[in-house]
């Protein structure tokens, strides 16, 4: 089986005429499209502006280095850097661009075209891998008959951990909170899950509890955007409060990293992006109070260790305390 | 200062030209419009399409009791009891209606009318020393520079605190998620706050416990619909998430009630509305996702004594445990 429509690399992110063309996740379901970037700058700006998110931007910066693959080193150099601010919480994407920048400086100047695209050719397919691991792996957490609760889009490890599940012949279900304001649970998780046929249940983000009180989620699974060395993660607000409500009920909380941050020892340096409160105000461009108010959005939150049963990665299944030990 | 608009008796609901005006909360604050019933089937059906919520079905209930107060008996039984089965979560209505229905019962057919039309009155007399006292108590419980989370549209009571507070020189100001599906927070809270002259924030239903980690909350205060001797309470669903966060953060939650339930021993005696799913796929008319997909609306929470800190009631402030004491 085949991963859902938003997943799959080309509608993430690919060239079309010397351009980007990024798949605008901010019109999913309603609209398959594509923005069209001319240059880095744009792609930077598009990132800003959400119209990827997860492990879009990773992707986007990967298919980015292909398209500007002969320019000279230091507008490789410049455009990695462009690209890395604009998404600060998610940090896999810019130690993935560090790491290629700094190995292809090594190449003389007449390889370092074709060593940049051998890279990235290897990168992702080592991505690849890492995600049918992860996602063997989740499928392995979970049991016949489980009502696993997510937020936002938790993306191929989530969503390949289902698909196993699935064709291992164990039946889940998956409530989504519709995650305000950009409604990612609404228009990305649900969609999708419904295109791979697992069903999926759409409630507000404040339901979390009352499923867990009422005894019918079994399990917590989400992404994260970047996992500190002590165990701490960081995923989209409204995560830290199912983490804490799943430990009142005593639910597992896994989460998936595709790649614990060794240049992060502790939960305290994991900077959180704030974003424009204004988006409150609306939905999909409808008022939903008067435009004298204000509202405040902070889009991520930090979730303590403590909270946190399982981080799948690449490696295996960890308690977040092993987490240092297993990324030395 | 007065209440602002939507807590006003006249707004929530009046007689005009023998039929009975219900001020419409799904409209507010985009319009201040009022839904025209001309007969008490159309009353329940309008309370059941939550044209008002809150404190306002016992407003109504109480208007409506006016407006019929020259029919036989048996018409003001059935219409008690019509009203009484729109909104079966919110005890206080059904109580209030009893009583009354039980009292004028006891007057010679002659008399029936005026006893009646002086027993309204009476209560709403008694209504509005409750909540005055309710404010009282609230404003007690506040201190100078606070952040209170609240959640859905808490009314009277916790609107009357806030200005009390105001009013004794403290400076309060209010995070209010949004509360979706109907957007309580955004429509009616967050104006509300802001006619007053108090700082109001909408944030996502999921950042309850985001602003408790960071420091800044430092009260959560709701309503609640419904509260039993054993100190359980039912308030709209998101209220449960926030109270745990609240517990694991060690930050006080206080209910306001206006009539803890003698009848209702234990929490398991709650019962709880269910809503329909297919709210959850739109906003104000827009949709947030595909047509096939699927939403679950349970409207309320259950919340355990032990996540309760206050229960600020006309009788006093009671912990849980205090409260089948106080209310013999």
């Amino acid at each position: 089986m085949s991963l859902p429509w938003l997943l799959r690399k080309e509608n993430i992110a690919h060239i079309e005429g010397g351009n980007l063309l990024i798949g605008d996740r901010r019109k999913y379901p309603f609209e398959r499209t594509f923005i069209t970037c001319k240059n880095v700058e744009e792609i930077a700006a598009a990132l800003k502006e959400m119209v990827t998110q997860g492990g879009g931007p990773l992707q986007v910066a990967l298919t980015t280095l292909r398209l500007i693959a002969d320019s000279p080193m230091e507008e490789i150099k410049r455009s990695a850097q462009l690209l890395s601010l604009a998404r600060p919480t998610n940090t896999t994407m810019r130690r993935t661009l560090s790491a290629i920048v700094e190995e292809i400086e090594k190449s003389p100047p007449q390889e370092r075209s074709n060593h940049l695209l051998r890279l990235i050719d290897t990168i992702e397919t080592a991505y690849d891998q890492d995600y049918q691991a992860m996602g063997s792996l989740g499928a392995s957490l979970l049991k016949d008959g489980d009502v696993v609760l997510t937020t936002c889009f938790a993306e191929h490890s989530f969503i390949l951990s289902l698909m196993k599940a699935q064709e291992g012949g164990k039946r889940v279900k998956v409530l989504v909170p519709e995650t305000r304001p950009y409604l990612q649970g609404s228009r990305l998780t649900a969609p999708s899950l419904e295109e791979i046929g697992i069903e999926a249940e759409i409630i507000t983000d404040a339901m979390g509890a009352h499923f867990m009180a009422s005894g019918e989620v079994r399990h917590y699974m989400t992404a994260c955007d970047v996992v500190a060395m002590d165990g701490t993660a960081a995923n989209k607000v409204g995560t830290l409060s199912n983490a804490i409500a799943a430990a009142y009920y005593n639910i597992p909380y896994t989460i998936f990293a595709l790649s614990p941050d060794t240049t992060l020892q502790r939960g305290e340096e994991i900077i959180l992006e704030e974003r424009d409160g204004s988006e409150l105000l609306s939905v999909r461009g409808v008022a939903t109070t008067l435009p004298t108010l204000k509202g405040r959005y902070p889009s991520f939150d930090k979730i303590d260790a403590s909270l946190i049963t399982n981080i799948v990665t690449p490696r295996g299944i960890f308690a977040p305390s092993e987490v240092g030990e297993a990324y030395p």
